[in-house]
């Protein structure tokens, strides 16, 4: 209930055309969350061309199917954690979906992606970490924010991280992608100014405890302003950064 | 070493004015981070008043001291966890230093800090959090960051969080600080739509394990774009944020 | 043995029908459980048409169609955990059994069942939820209470749970389900009078650890008055819920 | 704001009483937890002479006597976990309040209690548990239901804990409080028809884990229908029992 | 009840001196634990001048004197866990009771104690593990069973270990006492016949885990045979110990 | 080296059978584990009819294979965790072989079994606990001790067990087999005066942790004098009573 | 960019051959790595026909096969955990890599390996840690060390330990691979003066943990000097143990 | 038993000047770790004016000060983990002695220290690692290797640890310091080809879990070639560096 609304109604109290018991009911209903200036607005972080987001694990297919036909009037969808078979039969019935086999997301564009300015670096410490760091990639696109994928530039070669520090540098947030010890968000956190987020990812083995040692290890980082997410969460790590870039973003327009 | 400092060295070597040798001399100290465009930069985060960081626990009064007197020429200091002695014989012998007995901060300030333009708003679950809540306050000030605490709006009294929506919704950047459950960072994050710093703190007893189950909650939070840091670590949540601003802060600017 | 059995036996040992070496040996296996007011009563849990209950992880098909052709003569039947596979196998033995194929319950109903006036409500936070909810509904269908199932109403999206309140007011007895950070159990219980019977599910990946975080996280909910079963016990929920429920029923009747 | 409010800003508007912008000013800071029938109505917890609770754990005899003083007026309060020493200070603020030194409460009572007619039974494994028992003692009775403490029953003297049944039988809900492998709540809950509110306890040493180990063990209990809360939470599991209570209590008076 | 006293009532019954009535009262207070041959018979382990076990951690010593007290008319004490502080304490008030410093218990013989012929080994693996053995040879004594102690020991000399075989070949029972990682359970495992109860201690810092590491080691040992109980619990693993040793000298005898 | 062998060896030395050089060289040989009365004596586990031992998890069919062919000339083999398959084709070359379903045990027996004249009683919470237990009753027989399995006797059902008392009482040592949170074995370590050997189970799910809650409740249990073997480890039970059982046996003998 | 590179640069600056600019553009590009005497020198574990490693997991049969065929024109390769399936895959495109079916290993030798004096013994606690060993072995031979395995000589077994104790003295280097309780580290490390590396390996169940009980068995050893490698890492600890041969290599050889 | 006491002995029992009898008697005594080329030599790890080593943990200044005594005559003393009270107590028994406050070491040195060639760098991340790395060169000094400590150059600040790197490659071990996630082993792994002894400090709070973190990060690090001792475990890092150190002077001086 947008403001126009409630004073449309208020107006029709006044004037007559709508009762004071007829007012009361629709009040009740009033939907709490739009109430002025104060209004929840959840629907933010869908507008602008902003996609729906599918949690593709424990899903069926024809769930997905019907998720992806339901925007087929408009609308982008991302579903994450698809896997091959279900990409697959989800594309027999909506054949415009695109699939990411490394990254495990499905998509489907039918409104044009607007892009912020600002660039997202996204570096993974070895090629195994690459998947979670294309399903943030992939996010990050479908959030609207551009972003390159480093790989393979863990700590125990340090010379190929620094090689890429220009590029780094000219990001304006770094998302970090590290397994087993994770200690690249550690070092990266020393190198550069700019927000990091950092996603420990399952790989490894035996002491790796299925990531929660790089997890361990990124949040008790020696490096400030270092902030984690979830295990092979590569699409929080996009969120968050695109939530990052978009609020410069906005603040570049006005 | 500059790119200028650079061009005159190698002029030099080729006008005769240095010989070979000694060039080889100086470039074998060659500061490996000032290569040109792709330097290391590491002093940055230090620039424009930037404070000093001292990580009090452990260190004694005296290295304490030490580090403030040195400083008595100019620029900025912050020390976290302090405590109460320690700062009290700190401030014997650097009587401007000023304590915060909530936050544990003893900080100096020579340089007038230039602050940034968005606020932060740090959030806390209970008034047991404060402690926590007030590092983060007193790095964010330190850091040129204006920050404003909100305490006490745990989700078990969601109205009183909700109270608050409209003071959330114009910060840039949310700290939340939360201990037992963690819940907050998602209830928060449901509701808004800028990056969240999720802080769990050893607040609660027995299945809270010291902090582990709030860290494991804010990780696994439903609402996504939350990232978090370690247990306590209210300094390194400003840091985040802090960054997070100062990039905004920066594109704004140009 | 019934006070009226062991006053039968007594008279007879009085007017010499049975001797006392014989009452000695009957009383021998004088079953303890059943000392006048203080008898144990085991059965109680099963009288007035409540379930037999099957555990059905771990059993092979023919152990369950044994369980339930045993039971054609009467009385009712529930299996949790049971696999469709199974399912499918003991209803070819035994066509009246139901199969939930959401809720993993296979139940036979010979006696009518007589339901508590209260309801139950069982709340998920996500669509994952669903399977132990299920389990939970059908489990209390079985014990005589309704139950009724709101899905989705995650923290995230604080508006959809608000939403739902008026239902949940009216409920004697709430279950909430939820996976991730579990920080569901909080927020209702700050919203609601009623007992909560909070059961984490293994729902997430990476640091949800199989569930353990939001069972912490409930365990160490800041909201008064919530209790926890073990991950994904949608029938030990479901117990307590209709333990709690059959108690109000048993003194309205009175 | 209640409908009569809410009818009369309406009807006001209707009659010009009220502009339409005024109105809407009104409305913007419509409180919106009190829609109509679908009202939060966080306050009736508090309702009937239930006490205000004060976490007693980190804060200062100060702040506590702030809170009892505050209290003079009327209405009753209950603190947990508050230290001798903070006691006899607060108590020297405020002589009325009665500190109990088992179960570390401090309570202060203005108001009579009204009391549910159901009893809650409190039953601990050993001696050592008598102190979290002795706290949900205390809080029940505040909270209005009368509760016994029968103690060191634990599981390894089964005969003990079979001369409670009858006593047992009687109660409405059973509180059981129980350190080291916390085996009482599952014995217990295969003797008795009534719900379970388990509180593992920290009493034991090295593999009992700080009260992980018998928190595990009752929430894998194999009795069906024993729920758990946090650690040496007697507070906790008294909120949870007298709700149940009050749930029945209410039901016999309608 | 025993048989002859069961025989009187019903003969009484038989003969009409006791009423029907009054047979069923007291029957309903028959101790179900005292069934003829079945009875359970929990007097047992204290028979034969067994102490009285009382575990002093978290007692006053004015609980302890009590008990203590209560003994003076005959029988044997033994407390566990009991400071310096507390001994002295009660020694002011019972002085026949003797302290001992390194296994922390405090003993009063009024009994004769009848010694069993086998004997039982204690082995640490370092000196830091001996008032953990000194705590098991002290339990040893007061249930009837001569225990040494073999100390210091541990796998990194095994040449000591071995020295000691012969001795450790006599023992009836060894039970063996390892902080760190426990080996030396795996170790004389392998080497001797007899029954090994393995009682891990806390010594050690870091990945000892106060204890956990040294636990888990010796439930996977190598040896198969080898039992384990809680770490620190010198007092558990001499229970078992003279169990097993009872256990022998009964069949001895017979 | 038997004493004989030395006695020879000196002899031979003495009288100049053998040369000093030569009796040098066989003495460094010496086999340190046969000194006299303190030798090693490592094969007295496999004497007297006991079974060659053999670990099938891992093992190939072929390797299990030889190991049963090489006993082919005498003596007895028990192997445990063998799978039907892996079973099956040891059967098809040695055809002797006796599988047994549950316990997953192949045997074969060339030479007569001397049972110990104590038995051993093996009870289990529930059914799913049987594999286990039966795998602790075939090893039970291979190493020369009758055992009887009682099952589903747990806690939650309490009359069930003390049906079983008479029989548990007759016992020479009690394995208690349990899963979820295993509480079994502190009820029967109250209620007998027998060594109890703990077998915690991996049955259970989600806060069972695989078998570690029961393992730690049977560490922590409050019945002293309880011991416990590793998760599932059936096996090491069957040892470790065997152990205790043979010890009584040959105090009975002499 | 070596000295002489370097030199040359600079001289053909002084000469006037190379202009200033250009010079500038190549240092920019200045191998920051080798600035004289203080280089990296990253590649030195690749010289000396050290092996290219190639981790296997994770990566398809055609990503191995083009490191492999990339290799072609000469030097040698060690890809680590290859399946049978994969090896047999890379072996069709290139026969000359040869398969080690026990420790998963698949290498390619183009260039002779030439090999220290020094040897390493690679020690077992039983059979089913053969495969981390034999891991072990092969990369110790491709990295030009001569290793020996001496397997399942676990402490339960102590004299065949012993019998292996001359052949341990002689090796220069030891790893000790053992699961379980990994008691094999603390004895060796007690018998011998050698460096040891342990590498705790999975085998095992229930409390074993995966391996991690070993792992903290090794860490808290009562044996010093032992150092500790992953769980199942057999590469880690024979690279560890080569570094350790080759550093005495080379000082023998100057 | 030297070779030539057994050929003596011998000698004397073919000659009739020792009886066969005696002869066995003499060799069941035989010091069965001294078979000739098999001898275990455990005193060789204190041979070479190698020190006798004291945990002082645990032990009582009287202790230490007895172990100190009775090296009056000769030899050298390493105790560690000795606190201030304690080293002064047993200075004023033994004034030679000398402690070392940060390391919290107390050694006498009554025989010179023969060092070897070969140095050890020991390389802290942070100030706070100093008293590990502290105890690691007191130790080193004592087992006669020279260590210089490099301080504060963590991974945060990586321009700090390239300036130390031409130090770094002129040791021969490098003993890596550090707390929080420990990735400066990972770092230094990658720029050097020594071996590398790493220890996890407890310095660090929250998810550091008291240098856990560390330890797993450690352990699971993506450099390969460094192996792992317990937290703070600087006393055992020098240990085994100390042992490869010693292996290398071997050869240096053959």
């Amino acid at each position: 209930m947008t403001p126009e609304v409630l004073t449309k109604l208020l107006t029709d109290i006044r004037d007559g055309n709508v009762s004071v018991e007829h007012g009361i009911e629709q009040l009740r209903d009033f939907p709490f969350w739009d109430l002025g200036h104060t209004k929840f607005d959840v629907h933010r972080p869908l507008r602008n061309g902003f996609p729906e987001v599918v949690y593709g694990e424990g899903k069926t297919p024809e769930q997905i199917s019907d998720i992806f036909s339901a925007l087929e009037k408009g609308g982008n969808i991302l579903a994450t954690r698809v896997s091959l078979e279900k990409a697959t039969q989800v594309q027999s019935v909506c054949p415009e979906a695109r699939y990411n086999t490394l990254g495990r997301t499905l998509t489907l564009v039918k409104e044009p992606i607007h892009f912020q300015e600002g660039e997202i670096a996204i570096v993974t410490a070895g090629t195994s970490d690459l998947p979670v760091a294309e399903e943030a990639r992939a996010t990050c696109e479908m959030l609207g924010s551009r972003a390159t994928v480093i790989s393979d530039v863990g700590v125990a070669g340090l010379h190929r991280l620094l090689n890429h520090l220009p590029m780094l540098r000219k990001a304006r947030v770094i998302i970090v992608v590290a397994g087993m010890e994770g200690a690249l968000a550690s070092v990266i956190g020393g190198l550069v100014a700019q927000p990091i987020v950092a996603v420990p990812t399952s790989v490894g083995y035996g002491a790796s405890l299925s990531g929660l040692s790089a997890l361990l290890g990124m949040l008790t980082s020696c490096a400030s302003g270092v902030t984690v997410v979830n295990i092979d969460n590569g699409f929080g790590a996009a969120c968050a950064a695109c939530k990052i870039n978009n609020l410069c973003g906005d603040s570049a327009r006005s």
